[in-house]
């Protein structure tokens, strides 16, 4: 990666309209993570040294969403929509700061990588003033067409001003572009806005430039990293880009995904070697899996660790805090949020587990409840190691059950349960022969008056 | 819309022994709806004034199935199997009765829209005497094919009576057609069977209207909505085709579906804009979801009304009834039947509500269930505001706890529970100090016996 | 099928460097079958009389899975990689002991049917002494290619070698190959291996046996049956076909697959005519579904029988040993495990019914669980026909519930309940008034005070 100073400018003040939201456009995100958070994120990977994101008015929830990502990156409200080159123009203070290289990028293209943005930059410092980034289609109708002499980028044209021969041109205008700094703002200050909407176009950029002679590349990139999203399909378009990528990366790595299709990923899901995935899984952010373990179909999983040789589902549910020990099994319908669960413990059905520790091979029986919260405050259950918690037991919190120690089925436990002892805290038994009998026929004689 | 007064005959006799069903093919489902269902509600939206369905001998289900869905309806019953012309003249009444126009539909084409019917309609209003339904498809073969001069419709030439140049066109025949009525019996009755099957088909009345002088239009249409079901592979593509334009307009209506080919619409899935519907999420019939509400994976809604900024899911099961307020949150492994949560109440884990009213801010615990059934009747447990059910209570309808009330976990609540005041019924727990370790020495003792 | 003895040997020493596993490649699976399981079964169901598997050295659990699928097959280890040629000669043994025909098979190419086998068999008995599975695909681009004079094999040609003319031709060898078992080992013998790998490839039996004079085949499979596995995504592509497959024999056999793609489909999964299938199902191996019945999304079955007209899900997982009655009723997030459900039994929420027999037309009420497990053995929980098992009940095993029984909601049975008789188990419900106002300004006070 290059070592010279690079500025990134991140369009993001588009309103998008065509979303059909309340919510601005680039807030609206892929893999749980915004639009502008994925560019941002690309820009701080390709090596930005400084980032400037231009948002639109009362776009506080973008800028918010920015600083989140990267603290340090200079917020500039674009006041009137006047064209990509006035967008670009509002963070002059960021230009004029200087920087020996200075990449556009738009909130609304979140799948550019680091890597794409690097060789734009590889292409300035190997001399360009300016570097357009295309990319191939079958169908180019509608984009703008890179033209091209060898390396040297000759115009780009739009669709309605072009010939036939142009528009049989494949390699179109990504809209992501670098400058070298030095000639930057003299190339942008000179941009007109004598068409048909009035608006300063930032590729008019590429005629100026070599008109005066300077040197502009194109350079060609991957056409699936530069969607740009307008509406909600391509949103979802995106989003299944998003996925294959990550998919493709984790079979890549040595993980089984039965149905890779049916698999979701965060950004941020790490599967160790030989890691099964089954259909039908979704992983929220902050997921780690271990080698050998297995994840079974319809389970979703969310800032929860799994250790080697685990069972997790299926239809298990792990939330944030979740720490599931090696070999440890976490079976139907059970939740586990906030837990350390022990190394061989069980817990296989019809479970909730929150706030709480499970030693090493403790078994919890189906349908048992961690009673951790009273309405105001959350406490835990700390249960020690070869312990037997019997099916359909409250654990109410907070609570201590030792190691060894064995809860009858059906039992609320609102004391602490020394080790190796028994607990049971249940209603007795009574029977009532025959009234069942006496029911049913008390029942049938009332359905027959009515 | 026409309006003029239209008549709609529905093909629905197929025995469809390819479906290798016991099933009539046309009461097979598309969206949880019946093919006839679909293509009579079609009909309906294309504003047809009278209806008949012609059916098979001893279908009364479909002819329920119709009159379920348009109640005037006419029946006919075709007792031979002689072609779609014979078909179309069981219903020679209803042809008798007078129309402007009559269209002929079939009852295994369930994704024909009212706004194609409609251009059938208004080719007729135009002035033409026969209208046939056309669509293009790359691979023609074993379609017939509509031979056309300009607007005016030549020929439908069967697969194995074309030319070599006829068989390269792509223009097909749907088999849907309109004809004027004044004229419709009178081509009918000229239809011979002078054929290898000895059969009538309706399509030779374009040829003896163009014999005629009449005029003979083709409309062409969307193949996507006249793809025929005869086997359960074709009822499938036809349920992926209603599920893409159900998932289509909803992405065009400002809902954000993360993975659009996960979720599965009923006929008539109501979102509301902002609506985020995650992956793996089926909508039975009758769901409402309004503004900003987020429907988590796999979830599984019918019947049910989510209201603004509510939390469904993930796992969350809405049925019949089940009216969530806004900001209510319901989580994995909820079952809620029947029941209106109230705004801001949680029912987050493991539970089962039905026939219930939960009040505003009140917190269910996990596990909870309502105890509604007794075997003969249903009865209905109503929670005030602001209380607190413990977990794993059960609730034994019917019952009230009132405002602000509190139950411990654990309990079984049989009597009403006064606003503001505990309510505890569960065992007093009792230890008994060493019984684990007992327990388990014994075990280990009759293992070592055996 | 043919009734010549016939010896088939499975390459399967490759160590699968690229599917980064701890596993050997052959023991990764497709439809819950590992790969090696799949060649054995399709060996056996082309009749194959004796079977040679050829594995790596160190690969007991390769010769276990093979042994486990035919207790009969020899194992062979080859201790040196040097190519196909050599790894049959490992078997040499086998061969010696003579036999019509010797097809080699692939242990990584899962997929390839006893029919297709058999063609190859057939080829040989018209005849042929050596004959080559072929496929034909759009892009062959590093396929070898099968050049041939009519049904005549004239050679393989390698990418490599090939002329441009040759690189156009479109059928591709599969390396699967049959020989007449008199002329095999003269043949393979003969193969040299001075090559640039310095290896001895099986398809030089090709040339040799061309140049003698012999009669060389080609046949023609289906290419996707042939598709080997060296990678995680190859494989993932090996089960989409594996299941596209069994979905297509599941519609063609009178099933309703609403979504097919969204069904997981065992190898031995067999569904009656007119069972409907929802979206999201996953089948593991021996279920057994009969006519009519409904298995609703996002249900999970494993080693489970499902009687007619019996509806389970949604989100309902049988495990093995769950028979589920006709018309019986399997609902949310309930799991059944080796217990028989009687006819028109419900347990339609929340439960865990483990080692038990429930009678016809019994009710299992929301969140009861059979308390199966004490630590040490399973118990059985018998109940009978007509009874009523309250909500949120435990049932602690071995128990016995009478014929008509009824179980009070939130019991602990601990004890048998004799027919017709009342069971009521659970703490008596006590009231303090005004308790929870003062926990609540308790509460609030101490949140004052921090």
């Amino acid at each position: 990666m290059s070592a010279r100073s690079c500025l990134m400018i991140v369009l993001a003040a588009g309103e998008g309209t065509r979303m059909r939201s309340e919510i601005p456009k680039v807030l609206h995100e892929i893999g749980g993570r915004s639009m502008v958070g994925h560019v941002v994120a690309a820009a701080r990977g390709a090596g930005a040294d400084r980032l400037a994101v231009v948002v639109g008015p009362g776009m506080t929830a973008v800028a918010e969403a920015v600083h989140k990502a990267a603290p340090g990156a200079a917020i500039f409200t674009q006041t009137e929509r006047r064209g990509t080159a006035h967008a670009v123009l509002v963070a002059r203070a960021a230009i004029e700061q200087g920087a020996a290289e200075v990449l556009v990028l738009f909130g609304d293209t979140p799948l550019v990588t680091p890597e794409t943005l690097d060789r734009v930059r590889c292409t300035l410092e190997a001399g360009a003033d300016v570097a357009v980034l295309g990319f191939r289609i079958d169908r180019p109708t509608g984009y703008g067409r890179l033209l091209t002499e060898g390396d040297r980028l000759v115009a780009i044209r739009e669709e309605k001003d072009a010939t036939p021969a142009e528009r049989a041109v494949t390699f179109c205008n990504s809209g992501i572009m670098g400058f070298r700094g030095a000639t930057m703002l003299s190339l942008l200050d000179a941009i007109g806005n004598a068409n048909a909407k009035g608006e300063f176009y930032l590729t008019d950029a590429v005629e100026i430039a070599s008109r005066r002679g300077l040197r502009v590349a194109a350079v060609e990139g991957d056409g699936r990293e530069v969607l740009g999203v307008n509406d909600r399909a391509q949103l979802a378009e995106c989003e299944r880009l998003f996925q294959e990528r990550r998919r493709r990366a984790a079979l890549a790595a040595g993980v089984t995904l039965i149905a890779p299709e049916t698999v979701f990923f965060a950004i941020d899901t790490a599967l160790g070697r030989d890691v099964v995935v089954e259909p039908n899984v979704v992983f929220g952010p902050g997921v780690v899996v271990e080698a050998g373990a297995r994840i079974r179909a319809f389970s979703h999983l969310e800032g929860a660790r799994v250790a080697e040789g685990a069972v997790i589902g299926p239809y298990a549910r792990l939330r944030p805090g979740a720490e599931i020990g090696r070999e440890a099994h976490i079976g139907n319908f059970v939740e586990v949020k906030n837990a350390v669960i022990g190394d061989g413990a069980k817990a296989n059905h019809l479970s909730y587990i929150g706030d709480a520790r499970v030693g090493a091979k403790t078994n919890i029986g189906a349908g048992t409840i961690t009673c951790n919260y009273d309405g105001y405050g959350k406490y835990k259950t700390e249960i020690g190691a070869g312990a037997f918690v019997g099916s359909n037991s409250s654990l109410v919190a907070p609570v201590r059950i030792g190691d060894g120690a064995y809860v009858g089925s059906g039992s609320v436990v609102t004391h602490d349960v020394p080790a190796d002892a028994l607990a049971v805290g249940r209603g007795r038994q009574e029977i009532r022969e025959g009234w069942a009998r006496a029911f049913r026929e008390r029942m049938k004689a009332e359905k027959a008056k009515r």
